[in-house]
Formats: structure tokens, sequence, C-alpha cells
């Protein structure tokens, strides 16, 4: 039996004192000039340009934060190299004790769904990406969800699924109410994340099976959070997308389990924006990243955030 | 300016005298046994046989369908050396006349979305993997689905949107009826994608923004026909997920135009499914895929398609 993802997260916040996850999002535009000079096309000086960047970034805040996350789309922009470079920052987040939860929002009909688990949350050592959770979509329905559920609880992997996403159209679809239970759509997602949950945790407090909530809408995530006692809220939104970290608060559980707020763009380009900017220069932009992270993590414990009994 | 999706489309169906799409979902424990002798956990081996396997496909169908549909899992699978399989699987497909639908079902936050739309809707020879139009989920909203809108718009590309998809458990969240206008969740994203359709056409007939609508589900795919003069709809689920060609009639026009209809597993897998199996050995599986979808093309025909003026 491989310990479970609720596990292997209550270590790694324990550990760290810290629910922090580092969105790792490399954008050649706005990195420091020393890594971006890559040649136009030239995708594998790009890969090794997005590796040095995100490897600098893990040296310098893997103490402050329990997990990763790298969005896959800012891999995949360079191709077969840039694949290369995700699974090579997977494996050197993990090396330096941080989990690493793939942002890759994957959805699709039960056959091709199979597949997409076998890629990310295969047994360890088997996995093609060395990942410890996956973000899957809903809109294809439950049984499009089913083989992931099923991986992450087979191989102590874990899955976020996309309940309210903190972008400013989430309520296009995902506020809409139904006939059926006179509720919005996202509460129809969260009540099949529950049954999943309840389902798959065993004796366990949380299950495998958690959801994205942008913290940009803290009282929809506050809800989440009574409505699904047994699911990890993953909360992105703070910083570049006008979220607070202090908002996160009414998620965490008395330990300061049950919660991971993610801060992607606001650390990682920390350096180019205020207050960093002054202080750092673009070649410190890990430190400017360590003095974001550290800041934010500041603003939680000064909220009143605790972790442990 | 880059000719429109819609126009190379055209171009494709009328040359071809087809409007079928070759679903490649190359899953190796399906593969002819010559090809699926690959050792436990080289991905490099398997993605060589996955080449091996599409090149054949297409050298045997390319003059019988429009395009190709690569499914992003089964690349995925086998990480770096898999997308490299995809990107070269593509790059061929392209050569030998072939449109290339990639079906990653992708979807995200604004600022991630451009990322996807810059890997796979760049302009012809900026691109990452070279496709012609990508499959996007709708979850996220409207301004997740703007960046794909656009960049397929001033790139010549194309969007397939999903609305109905054509697996069973496709209406536990497409179906569910929203108060706010009674209508069912999938009329109201293609309500979203009549808006895009119109806004993205120009003076053409269609606009580079489809729909995916399963043929699993013919009566909603016929209703999506007149819901969306402007859209191309792209109709998976003949097959192995139990569709009938015939069915996809009321989708075309009266040149033959404003549908595809994909065949994946019953076509690539022909060989080892009656009535194919009695007639082919494994190692003749391209010229077993070829009657398949000479098959489908015959059923077309008979039900009474007809391409041109």
């Amino acid at each position: 039996m491989f310990p479970s993802f609720a596990q292997r997260l209550r270590e790694a916040i324990v550990a760290k004192r810290s629910p922090l996850v580092i969105g790792l999002d490399p954008d050649l535009s706005k990195f420091p000039p020393a890594l971006s000079a890559v040649p136009e096309g030239d995708k594998e000086a790009a890969a090794r340009a997005i590796l040095a960047f995100n490897r600098a970034l893990i040296d310098a805040t893997y103490d402050l934060a329990a997990a990763v996350k790298p969005q896959a789309a800012f891999y995949e922009r360079y191709g077969s190299p840039g694949i290369q470079a995700l699974e090579e920052t997977a494996a050197y987040a993990r090396k330096k004790g941080l989990l690493v939860i793939l942002d890759a929002k994957r959805g699709d009909v039960p056959n091709t769904a199979e597949a997409y688990a076998q890629a990310y949350l295969a047994p360890e050592g088997e996995t093609t990406c060395p990942a410890d959770a996956l973000t899957v979509n809903p809109y294809l329905g439950r049984d499009s969800v089913d083989p992931f559920v099923r991986a992450a609880r087979e191989n102590g992997k874990g899955i976020f699924v996309l309940v309210r996403t903190s972008n400013p159209g989430a309520g296009d679809l995902q506020d809409l109410t139904t006939s059926e239970t006179k509720r919005p759509l996202w509460q129809e997602v969260a009540a099949w994340v529950a049954a999943w949950a309840e389902a798959s945790r065993g004796a366990e407090t949380y299950s495998p099976v958690g959801i994205v909530a942008g913290i940009t809408y803290p009282q929809e995530a506050t809800l989440l959070r009574t409505m699904l006692p047994h699911s990890y809220l993953l909360l992105p939104g703070v910083g570049a997308q006008g979220g607070q970290a202090r908002d996160a608060l009414p998620c965490f559980d008395k330990e300061g389990l049950g919660a991971l707020v993610v801060a992607a763009r606001s650390v990682i380009y920390a350096f180019s924006r205020p207050p960093y900017n002054d202080r750092f220069t673009p070649d410190k932009f890990a430190a400017a990243a360590r003095e974001a992270a550290a800041d934010l993590l500041t603003e939680l414990y000064a909220a009143g955030y605790k972790v442990g009994r």
C-alpha cells in the first residue's frame, strides 16, 4: 500500500508549517533578462531556461511551501522539450521535499480519461510525469471523472476537481441555477465530489478527491468548505488575480489542514512587481520570490492561521 | 492573411469527397503484436511504435478522410517522447493532405488559455504542434474560451467547443436545466458559440468556431445543427461508442459541408473487430482500417450524403 495523498499532504504541511503552493507558470516574456534571451523558435533553449528558472525558484522556496503546482500549458508551449522540462521540474521539486500538483485540467470520455490517469496518476515508479495530484475538469460528467478517482485512490495520488474557478468569467456556467435542485451548478459538482470523497477516504478525514475553488470568490470557497468536510480545497487566485491570502482562513480546519493557498505570478515574478521590484534586481528573482512567499505566509499567520494540534 | 480554417476544411472535404475524420487514439494494448512488443517502461520505444502505427494508418486512409484527430491523452502517456510522436504524426498527416484536429479538450483561466492558444493555434510556422484546430472545454466560462477564439480567427485555425459530448455520462452536467432560461446547459454553451461564430466568420458561411456534439445523441446533434448555422459540428461516437454514421446525415448542409464524422477505435483497430477480424490478420491492420473507413463512407453515401453543389 502507498501512503495516501492526504497523508502525504498532512506531512508536508506540518513539516513546512505552511499550506502554500507555489504555482510554476513559466512565461519567458516575464522572465528576468538573463534567462529570457532565447533564440526565437528554439524550443530546447526555452525548455532549458524554464528548468533553470524553476530550479532556482524551488531552491529558494522549498522550505516555505507544501507543494508546487506546474501549469501544463506553459510547458506544452514548447512541445516535447517543454514536457521534458516539466518532468524534470517535477522530479526536482519532489527531491526537495515538495509535492507536485499538476495543473492540467484534464477531462475526457471514459476510455480517454483512463489514458490521462495512466499518464499522471499511475503508481509510483510507473508514472510518466512524477506528479502527486492532477486537476480535473467535470464538464463531461461523472463517468469522465471516475477513472481519475479510481487511479488516485488505488495509487496514493490525488485529484482536484474544478468546482468554482478563480477567473472573472467563472460564473458564466458555474453559477447557472439548475431547475432540478435550485442550486447553482458548482454546487451540483460539489455534490458529486462529496460522494466520491466519502467513497474513497477509507478511515481518513481527507479523501484523495479535492476541489479547485478560486479564493477570488471567498464566500463560495467558505461554503464549499462546509459542504465538503472530506476534501482538500486548492485555492488559486492570490495576488495577480486579486485574491487575498487571509480570505483562505475559513477554509482550514482546526489543525491548519484541508486547504492549500496557491500563489503563482505574484511570487515567481515578484522581482518585477511592487513592492519587491524596488529592492530586487531581476537577477535576484529567486530571492524576491522567497520574500514574496514568506510575506504571504506571514500574512496567513497574522490573520490567525495555525498548524498542528 | 492565412486562408481560414473553414476554407481549408471545405477544400479537404471536397477534394476527398469525404467528411470523415480518423481518430488517432494509439493504445499499445490494442496494437497488433508486431508493434505492441515494447519493453515495459521504455517510452522511446512506445513512441516509435505509435509513430509507425499512425504512419501506416495515414498511408492507408489519407484519401478517404478530410482530417485526423489525434487524442492528446494517448501521446501524453509517454511523456516527452510521446509528444514528439504526436508532433511527427501531425506533420506527417499534413504532408499527406490531411487537416489535423488536436483533441486535447483544453480550457483554463484567461492567462493560461493564452499559453494553450500559443501552443496549438499559433500562426503557421510558429506553432509548437502542427495542428489546424483544437477541442476546447467551456466549464470555466466565456473569458476562458476567448483567447482560443481570437487565436483561431487571427491565425487561420479552428476550435471545437465541447457542447454535448458522446459519453454515457454526458448529461450529468450538460443536461441540467437552467432556471434562468429553462434550457439545458448544453444549449447555453451553444448560445455562446453562436455569438462567437457570428463575430468571427467575416463573410464566410462557417466560422472558425465549431462544436463537439456526440453522434451518440443524434437528436441533440440535429438541434445543434439548426441552432448553429455558422459552426462545424465535430461528431464523435461512431462505432466503438455505439453511434451510426448515417445519424450524421441531418448535420450536413446541402453541399455536404458543416459536419465531420469521427471514427477512431472502430477504424484503427478494425483488424481485431468483427467483421474485419475474419478477413485481416493483425499485420494487415492498415488495410483493415482502410476497409473500415471505406465502409463508413459507403454507409454515409448510401444514406444520402452528397458533396459539392
